[in-house]
């Protein structure tokens, strides 16, 4: 019998000073941040059993129990978000084992759910960061986060996963510092910012800096861009799931939401869905942390970062990782060929690897909703 | 050796009065309507060789050939438009060849190429209709081009055809009026609108009517939503391509649209060109023209309509007619499971049809890009 981690706190480091600031790669100074993070399970003596896992784009810190309450979001935090988003994955006897494993989640660096963003306070002047809040990368947010493992006393990780930009994360950590991570397991993911994600994404950033209430981004103490930021979760949530998943879910849950869309009458259950799904995000998610954070994905290539670094192919010196990719075979939002394309690079690089497709009615999502399908090959990766 | 057919104008034919209206199906009056369409070829003496061709979403009556000018649009009739949509299908020799067939092509009611549509001038109040131009649906659009067939002398039709939405209108005109077309002809369509497509039209129709310019649909005499309707299209215009199609185009064909973003830096060919995509879209075509249409697809379901017909199965009745079915294998807009389902219908009312499926590397467009692909089987099917 498997058991959940039951009730769980955040906790929060803060590092850097106006002194020593973050510098982000686009040059920007954060002078101090704080990470919000919860750690589930206990670091073995040899700090050997660390396992650091990055959630996906609205994710958060609490990845497993019930945490009822993050201080100082402003409402964000609701029930929705009381379990966290991998409870199922989480606990003593289940994939990521509490009872042999220390695993470690933080909020995105540039996110809202406690870790430094553009909602926080500039210590600089008393009012949140908003429109100054800097750009982030793929690379900044993993980096925000080593000050955290070295505070843990984690100098090696005995893996690190993630699924959809988590595992972009997690490749990207691989990737930068080889000799800190021994097992990289992604799902659902990427090694770029494809096309057609890029597409979705600029029309999300269109959606919700166009916006009147945006007001360039400085919208804190009014409502903010609550309709383009439903628009663009319309717009990203279909790619979510596969779509005779919304269809079914649209007929089984009638929701009745707000009907103002000017002109417009709705008729369908499947368009009250849509935009109720658009309605409930811009409760627990803050337009600028979105932004930034689909910034980073926009910006998201291993390839470029490899030519820079002077890797190739782009895993070269990663001989001593190991890796897992779960493909699942009705994402139409990470599609099954580019996690072939993590697999070959893989290859080009004699790096071991195993790719494992779960055929899955449910599309992206499966990560959050099937742990059965994963659970087996992930504590199997992670015992070796 | 085959041969367009040359310089073409458009034509219009008014009916209706306020005394005896077109109804729409929402009950809707429209006191006169004017058709703007064109015609190829000759009608034979009996009347036999007529082809009611329909176009796509954001397509016009000017199916081929070359013309310069249609009067009174507003600077919308520009060099895209002057090269008829279909001018590789239609011309001596062709896949519609002009030397056998008479076709003929109209712009749908509530369009904004020539025929009666909420840029119309309301003769009641000497401005255009906007946002009181009423919902049209299919068969509405339909409906409207029975008095033209009846003008041209044309009691039945030897085919009617259309690609995309309008391979809906063709398969609407045969449901409801089975004597009077003997053969149909589809290219990546569909008997109803599934739920991808609503999502995406529900995405667009927000997009437009939540840019303040929309001014409710009362925005003639000012620029409009143009920065709704530009996203509206870039948001449909990734259904219409296969996402390397587009990516191809972008690495070639530089572009450099007027870069208005708030906030968001643009960053890729590929952002560049989607933006433009949607900026030069706005040039041609009208915002309340758009909506009715997209809602005139939204609400297509020919399941419903037969089923107020008394009809079962839906193509009952349609023994007599043979149908042609195109399947484009890297359509994303309509997908090949959508065509799959038109004939499983035709298979359960026993009519006679035939389906294809083309191979493709370009998408939903393969219909309007690559006439070789279709012209055989087009051809025998009419000359049967």
């Amino acid at each position: 019998m498997s058991k959940g981690v039951g009730i769980v706190k955040s906790q929060f480091l803060t590092f850097g000073s106006s002194a020593e600031p973050f510098v982000t790669a686009d040059g920007g100074r954060i002078p101090g941040v704080t990470l919000a993070y919860e750690t589930y399970g206990k670091l073995n003596e040899d700090h050997s059993n660390a396992i650091l896992l990055f959630h996906a784009l609205s994710g958060s810190q609490h990845a497993a129990g019930n945490n009822r309450d993050v201080p100082g979001l402003d409402g964000r935090w609701s029930e929705e978000t009381h379990t966290g988003w991998w409870d199922g994955f989480i606990g003593n006897g289940r994939a990521l084992d509490t009872s042999k494993y220390f695993i470690v989640c933080a909020n995105y660096l540039g996110g809202c759910y406690g870790s430094t963003g553009p909602a926080s306070i500039n210590p600089a002047t008393e009012i949140p960061y908003g429109s100054t809040f800097p750009r982030v990368n793929v690379h900044d947010i993993v980096r925000s986060q080593l000050p955290l493992l070295e505070q843990l006393g984690i100098e090696k990780l005995h893996a690190a996963i993630g699924a959809s930009m988590g595992g972009m994360m997690a490749l990207d950590l691989a990737v930068h510092f080889p000799e800190r991570v021994a097992n990289v397991i992604t799902i659902g993911s990427g090694i770029r910012a494809h096309g057609l994600q890029q597409m979705h994404n600029l029309e999300q950033i269109i959606a919700i800096t166009r916006d009147p209430d945006f007001q360039g981004g400085d919208y804190y103490g009014t409502p903010g861009p609550v309709k383009g930021l439903a628009l663009a979760r319309m717009i990203s949530h279909k790619t979510y799931l596969w779509a005779d998943v919304i269809e079914e879910r649209a007929r089984v849950d009638i929701v009745k939401p707000r009907l103002d869309l000017p002109w417009y009458q709705i008729s369908s259950a499947l368009e009250s869905y849509m935009l109720y799904q658009g309605q409930k995000f811009v409760k627990r998610f803050d337009a600028n942390s979105y932004l930034r954070i689909i910034d980073a994905w926009q910006q998201f290539d291993l390839f470029d970062d490899a030519k820079a670094l002077g890797k190739s192919p782009l895993f070269a010196g990663c001989e001593n990782q190991r890796y897992l990719v779960f493909t699942i075979d009705s994402d139409c939002c990470f599609y099954p060929d580019y996690q072939a394309e993590i697999c070959s690079e893989l290859k080009r690089a004699h790096i071991p690897h195993m790719r494992l497709t779960v055929h899955s009615e449910k599309g992206h999502d499966s990560f959050l909703l099937e742990p059965k399908l994963y659970t087996p090959h992930l504590a199997y990766a992670l015992s070796n």
